[in-house]
C-alpha cells in the first residue's frame, strides 16, 4: 500500500525475545497495556531491524520502546536512532539499576521491572507521515496474525505470510 | 481514526473458535496462508458480530470467510450479507458433503477440509472505502497483537485493549 511493503515481512521465530521474555519486556507490555497500547515484540521494520517494542493504540499512535538490559547494551546500540523513523514516539525502556542520566533527554524513558514500569519521561511526539502509518499498521496486523496462526497451527510448517 | 473505532474492541475470549479450532478453520487458514493471507479468526467487527476469519495480504486488501458446518447452521444464518460491509470480497467455506448449489452465486465458495481448502468460486470484489479499510487493518493489528500478550503474559489478567 505504501513506502516500505515491499521488504519482505517474513522470518522464521516466534516473535519473543532471545532467551525467552525478560522481565523488562514483561513490565513494559503491562505498563502499555494499562495504557490503552496493544503491543508486539521483536517487530520486524521495513528497515529490517526489529524493534523491542511496537505499540499501537486505539488512534493508531505508534510508539517503539528499546529494551536496554544494562549499560553495555545501551552503548552498544549505535543504531536507536533509526527507530524514531518508525513511530509517533521514541522510548527507553530500563530496570532500575541503569544510570538513567545516559539516556537522551529527548527520548521518552521508562523504568521497568517484571510487573510494570514507570514513565519517568514521556517521550516528544513526531507524527509519521500517513503513509507510513498505514503500512506500520498493515505489518503490525499481518505479523500479529501469523504469530497467531503459528500458534495454533503448529504443524502447519508452511509459512503463514508472516511473523 | 474513522467511522467504527468508536466501538469497544475489547472482550475476554482468545479469539479460537468456539469448542476448540475446528478442522474446517484449520484447512481455511492453511489455504489463505498458501495464498499471502495472514488470518484472524473470530474477528469482532465494529458491528459487533464476529467473523469467522478475517484474511489480509500485503496489499492490504482484506477477505472475510464464513465457515459453516452444515445446512442448519447456513440456513439459520440470517446475517451473512452485512460481512460484505466488511471486506474487500466474501467467502463460504463448507465441507465436501455440504450442498454447494445452496451457497448464492454472488459469494465465494471454499470447501475445506482439516488440511487445506480448494476455491470452487473466487468473490466477486466490492472494495472497501479506504476510512473502512485503515480501520479494519488498525482493529486487526490491535487484536493480534492483544491476543499475542495475552498468550505470551497469561498472568497479565488485567486485560489488553483488544482481542
Amino acid at each position: 500500500m505504501s513506502d516500505d511493503i515491499a521488504v519482505p515481512v517474513s522470518d522464521c521465530d516466534s516473535g519473543l525475545p532471545a532467551g525467552g521474555a525478560p522481565p523488562i519486556f514483561r513490565g513494559v507490555r503491562r505498563a502499555l497495556a494499562l495504557r490503552g497500547y496493544a503491543t508486539l515484540t521483536e517487530f520486524r521494520l521495513a528497515s529490517g531491524r526489529r524493534a523491542d517494542v511496537l505499540a499501537i493504540d486505539e488512534a493508531g499512535s505508534i510508539l517503539i520502546v528499546e529494551v536496554k538490559s544494562g549499560v553495555p547494551d545501551f552503548r552498544s546500540d549505535q543504531k536507536w536512532q533509526e527507530y524514531r523513523d518508525w513511530c509517533d514516539a521514541f522510548y527507553f525502556a530500563v530496570d532500575d539499576g541503569f544510570p538513567t542520566e545516559l539516556i537522551p533527554e529527548d527520548c521518552g524513558l521508562m523504568v521497568a521491572d517484571a510487573y510494570g514500569a514507570e514513565v519517568l519521561r514521556e517521550a516528544p511526539v513526531a507524527k509519521l507521515a500517513a503513509a507510513r502509518r498505514k503500512t506500520l499498521l498493515l505489518r503490525a496486523a499481518m505479523t500479529g496474525a501469523g504469530r497467531l496462526h503459528r500458534i495454533e497451527d503448529p504443524m502447519f510448517t508452511q509459512a503463514s505470510p508472516t511473523v
